[in-house]
């Protein structure tokens, strides 16, 4: 899972917390130190707009996916993940930041930033890849047949849930065209093993390990409750039908969201993209999950 | 918990599944039963238009609850739920028949009305009485104090929960004024014993003996994995404060709905009514539990 | 749940930890405390022999039972656990002292003694009671009939188990009489309040607010996933016979021990006595619940 | 996972659950039909003494594993597991014949072996091979370094577990040497795909898809209420030490036991072999689940 190799990176890009223009400060000390060690460094278009920090070129996204072989991220696993999310597809490693406390994929402290960065730019890193999933909903069309009307990525989870006005949905799972189950709960949600310590792990599903190739089922309140969470491999396909429930919706990683109705079918493969991010040396998965999960201390 | 008694009723009400044209004929059937016993029979006004049934008096919920003394509810426990919540305030005692699938709360077979409501009917029946939730929403008023907006009662449980589009609702719960938990989660249901074996058993609830004076605060999805399910006693009031998390709602029993704004709070309280129901001679919570749970049965 | 009286106390015993040598320290300033409020102290037999603590008067539990109207306790929950299942007879008011961290029934610590005992003593605390388990073992006689050939008080809970050699042990449960279920299971678990947030917890029980008049009957690992734990009133016997399983066992609080034999019939019932802690005054049940579970922090 | 070949048999062993007298009349229905498709057929020593089945040459399990090109097991799950730890290291593919209720494992029913058998012995079947886990306890020599003293594969699951009288065990577990977590447990149980569905599902674990290259750690009734169950891939290994607890012991598919002491180290690996079941055309996992899960029926 991890390997240390020696490269170098020639142009980092910065990005912030969406919105906080409280970590300017924050972003000029990690521009310096970026720019200390030789990289060229570029702010996203937005993080530049909320902080007013004009000293760097500006690019979107989409150009710094292009263009930077590096991208360091402020603020917390959310952020990551909404970057993650539009990263992926090019490839770009991400470093992430955390201000506050520590998170499962944000794992540098703004006071490590002087020392840990400039050991990362010269290559002494672990780099980790997680696997990213890839949702759409596809609608009957009158004239028949099916149409994608909504696809995004998601690092954490898909989720498909019932209305706020639905006791339930029930929703028809398969598993490359293979009938699993029946779930009349307030949703499903599949996750990635980098999502199975978010929302996955509050309704019951197990702890899946980054390296593995596969990826959990977990019902929310399922009516039936031998309805287990189900880790299967990420090699499928998994096709979910809303059979029953006013109002159901579909978000991915809980920040973008498209409404269902009836006779929808979601469909949710493994991307060929993956996430890269590159860690301190001495980073280990489960170090992080222990202080995460609070395995070191006490009672509960 | 049950009690036989030899008393016997003059008026009995019928009240059918809400807009389930079908049920005419086992109506008819029902009342046919209950004139040939003595008693006066009335249909509840819905149930007649609904189905037609014009060959009785029919009266409104309230009418029933002010001159009948026993009412029989044919549908399942959906029905029996939502008809208890009108009728709790009168005290008249319930009578459930269960057309398809035997119910929780509705444990008469269509098939077994013949024999089985007569000997009730003459006194022969286990009484059984459960506890009813009060809820009220109170909204902070522009001009200082708290106003009630909504208020409620409900059988199975008091439900607070997250909007579709939120990604959690953050809850502050007070029982009798003192703090007990900041819960971020989907939701927090307050259950019944009568609710112990519904929703809240699905988001990870225990089940509460008819007989046990409390109720169990059940967290949906709750982020600290050890916000344990907590039953407290039903002497107590249950105060809910609305922190953070968008178009959050409260509902009863899954059937009413209200819609909440930050800085509500909800309240949650036993109220002085209690909803009876009437069981054949020999009915008994465990045997009733037993077959619903399936725990005669297999491996799951 | 909570009262506060101005009664004074006359004679206090003082009780260490089981062959705790390095406590003397603590027990000699506890001591010294309780002599300076003006209360006659003696010290428990076992305490004052395994720390050579010789300046007070020693006696054993029962006379401390019989002579003291108050009892401080030196060490964690296992040792309060211990000393009041001895003392509950008695009704003597128990007083915790930890060591280490709180626990959930021992809350005053060793710096806090100065303050917190000459207050207690004065008469300023809350007054809290818990109900005590009592269970038995009772042996089919060759000649017939049962045979008790165990017996014991249980504050936290009675647990039936396996066997280490047994992959399960079956057992049939009733409730007053009446059938309950058959559990193929590691093992059965009946808690008080106190002991919902010990073991049971561990084995996916509820937490029991300790006003709550009813214990939960929690299966360890259990076969049917339908088993859920159940809360039923405390006034009602608990009766488990074994069914199947080599080398069952039954334990009192993890402390003392039975071995049971298929047909062997455990009984559980309310004790007559009840434990009665003092805590400091502004004490409250879910600040400590809070602290122990790490409700006030973080995401695990 | 399953994978249709036209291959023949030429020569089957018969093996019958252990000491099961009563199932000669099944063996001889079940060697008169292989004996018509064509197939020599032995009976496996112990099972040919137990029903006196004289009829056939007998065979030791490992002449089986030698001899023979496909093995008939009659009996239920826990027959097929044993005989299946016994054949693993030959690569001998299984076939289930389940007198009473269907199982995970064995999915032919008695009625059915006059049409399931000869179709899949002419060679129209569906292939499943399953994952073997590979355990050893090690200890450490007086002169230094660790001996193995025990060692055993396992289909299901290794479990590491607390003794009778200890009231629980703890237990250092690492995987490919990185310490995960500290579990203070009844025990630990390491299941594969196969056991996820056994014990592990009792103690709280996820459904594991045969085709997953994982296995799950999950401890039971863990005192740390975030120890939820961890998934792993299957390629590395899991070392697990016995740090406190009396009478720890190991077992293997709960058959096979070995007792434990401080200091032990329990190691769990995948084996080099794998099971190989042979199942009617048209056998599909997911099927199976939903049957022996009761995903089809009610609410419970």
């Amino acid at each position: 899972m991890s390997i240390t190799t020696s490269c170098r990176f020639r142009h980092a890009a910065l990005i912030g917390k969406y919105q906080a223009r409280g970590i300017r400060p924050v972003l000029e000390d990690v521009a310096h130190t970026l720019s200390r060690t030789g990289v060229d460094v570029s702010v996203e278009v937005e993080t530049a707009l909320n902080t007013g920090l004009a000293d760097y070129p500006s690019l979107t996204l989409d150009q710094i996916g292009r263009e930077c072989d590096v991208a360091v991220v402020v603020g917390g696993d959310g952020t990551m993940l909404a970057i993650a999310r539009e990263l992926c597809k090019y490839n770009v490693p991400l470093i992430g930041i955390n201000q506050g406390r520590l998170g499962f994929i944000t794992d540098i402290q703004q006071r490590d930033v002087a020392v840990a960065l400039p050991q990362i730019l010269s290559g002494h890193y672990e780099e980790e890849s997680r696997s990213v999933l890839e949702g759409a909903v596809l609608r009957p069309r009158r004239e028949g047949g099916l149409e994608t009307i909504y696809e995004d990525y998601a690092i954490n989870e898909v989720v498909v849930s019932r209305g706020a006005t639905a006791s339930m949905v029930e929703l028809r799972a398969e598993v490359d065209g293979l009938f699993v189950a029946n779930y009349r709960a307030d949703g499903l949600i599949v996750a990635s093993p980098t999502g199975s310590t978010a929302y996955a792990l509050s309704a019951g599903g197990p702890i899946l390990h980054p390296g593995l190739n596969g990826w959990v089922m977990v019902p929310i309140a399922s009516h039936t409750l031998s309805n287990r969470p189900i880790v299967v491999p990420d090699t499928g396909t998994i096709d979910i039908e809303i059979v029953a429930g006013k109002d159901a919706s579909m978000n991915f990683d809980m920040q973008s969201l498209a409404s269902l109705l009836h006779g929808d079918r979601v469909t949710v493969r493994r991307s060929p993209h993956r996430v890269r991010f590159l860690h301190p040396q001495g980073w280990n998965y489960y170090a992080t999950l222990r202080r995460k999960m609070r395995w070191n201390e006490g009672v509960s």
